[in-house]
C-alpha cells in the first residue's frame, strides 16, 4: 500500500502499465505525469514548476495549463492515476505475514530514492488539491487492504465481526509514524513489528466490533 | 504528548511558564516566540515572514534576524521552547488510562485552532532547521512518556522487559496516522481504541524484548 505510484524502485512509476492504451489524450497525460514524478524527484515540491513539466513532458505550455491549471492539479492528477493501476496487497497465507509484507512495501516506498512518495505526501501538507487527492488515494489503499483481513477470517484467524480498518491503521500507522514524522533511519525489523503487534492485538479481540447497539 | 507547545487550547502557548524569569534577553525571546506563534496559528507557514514577527512582537528587525536568521530558525527555536516546560505523562493509575489519556492529549493538540501544532508539523517537511527541532521534540516527548510504562511494570501490568518505546509507538502512531496523514475527522473513540489495542498488545507480549543474543 504506497501512498503513491505503486512500483517505489521505479524511477517512472507513474505510468500505470494498465493504463488505457492509444489516444493522443492518454498519451499526453502519460508524458506530462511521468515528467511531474521526475521534477518532483528531482528537485521536490518547490521545485516543482507547470513550465518545467512542460518542457520535459514535451507537451505543449498551453496544453499543460490548460488540462492541469496549476502545480496543485498536476500532483491531484498522478495521485489519482495511482489508484488506476491493479495493485492489491500481498497474499502470503497469514494475516502476520501479510501485514508484515505490506509494511515492508510501505517502507520500500518512503525509504526509495528519488523520495517520490515522501515528497507527494509532502506536498499534500500545501497544495488543497494535492491533499484531497491524497485523501482519495489512502482511501482506495485500505478499502484494498481489507481483503487482507477477510482472508485471515475466512481461514478462521480472526473473529467474523473484526474492524478490518482499524486492524490496518493499527498494522500500518507505525511504519508511517517513524518514516514521515519522526523520521528515524529505517529500522529493518520495523515491518514485522508493527504487523506482529496488531495481530497480537487482533487475537487479543482488540478489533472486534460490538453490535451497534452495545457500541459505548 | 503534544508535538509542539504544551497547551493545546491556549492562544499563546509559546511562553513556558517556567522559563528563566528576567533579563531582557528571555523577554525577547518571549516576545519573539509568541509572535511567531499568533503569526502561524493565523497565515500558516506561508505567510510567516521575519518582519510580521518582528512587527508583531514589537522587537526591532535587526534583532530578529540577528538572532534567528530566518523562519527555520524562528521555528526551531519555537519547538526547542517546548520542550523547556515541565510537561509529563497523565498519571490515571493504569496502563491503558495513562495512554487513552495520553491520546486525547494528542488529539486535542492536533484538531485544536488555530492549528499550530499541525502548523509546525506541516512546517517540518519544508525548512531543515525546522525538521531537526521537530525531531528532538518528538525525541524529549516520548523519552518522558517512557515513564507510563514503567509505571506499569512496577505495577506488575507489564514484563519488565517491556520495550517502552515501541508500546508507546504503537499506542499513538494511529492518532496521528488519523489526523496528520489521513486527515479523517477526529472519532472520538479514537483515542481509547488506540490506547485499548496497545495495552491488549502488550499484555499478550508485543513488545517483550529479547535478551539480545537471542535477537533475530
Amino acid at each position: 500500500m504506497t501512498s503513491a505510484e505503486p512500483r517505489p524502485d521505479d524511477s517512472r512509476p507513474a505510468s500505470p502499465p494498465r493504463r488505457r492504451p492509444g489516444g493522443r489524450t492518454a498519451r499526453i497525460r502519460t508524458q506530462v505525469l511521468d515528467a511531474v514524478l521526475a521534477e518532483l524527484g528531482e528537485h521536490g515540491y518547490d521545485g516543482l514548476t507547470m513550465d518545467a513539466v512542460a518542457a520535459r513532458s514535451g507537451v505543449h505550455r498551453a496544453t499543460v495549463y490548460r488540462r492541469w491549471g496549476d502545480v496543485g492539479g498536476l500532483l491531484a492528477d498522478v495521485l489519482d492515476a495511482a489508484s488506476e493501476d491493479d495493485w492489491g496487497p500481498p497474499d502470503t497465507g497469514s494475516l502476520r505475514g501479510d501485514l508484515a509484507a505490506l509494511n515492508h512495501e510501505i517502507q520500500a516506498a518512503l525509504t526509495a530514492h528519488p523520495p517520490i512518495v515522501m515528497a507527494l505526501i509532502a506536498a499534500s501538507f500545501r497544495s488543497e488539491k494535492a491533499d484531497r487527492a491524497q485523501q482519495r488515494l489512502w482511501e482506495d489503499r485500505y478499502a484494498r487492504c481489507e481483503l487482507v483481513v477477510s482472508r485471515a477470517i475466512g481461514r478462521g484467524e480472526l473473529p467474523p465481526r473484526t474492524d478490518a480498518r482499524r486492524l490496518l491503521i493499527a498494522a500500518t500507522a507505525p511504519v508511517y509514524h517513524h518514516l514521515l514524522l519522526l523520521r528515524t533511519p529505517p529500522d529493518p525489523r520495523l515491518p514485522e513489528h508493527a504487523a506482529e503487534t496488531a495481530a497480537l492485538a487482533a487475537s487479543a479481540g482488540a478489533f472486534t466490533e460490538f453490535p451497534p447497539a452495545g457500541d459505548a
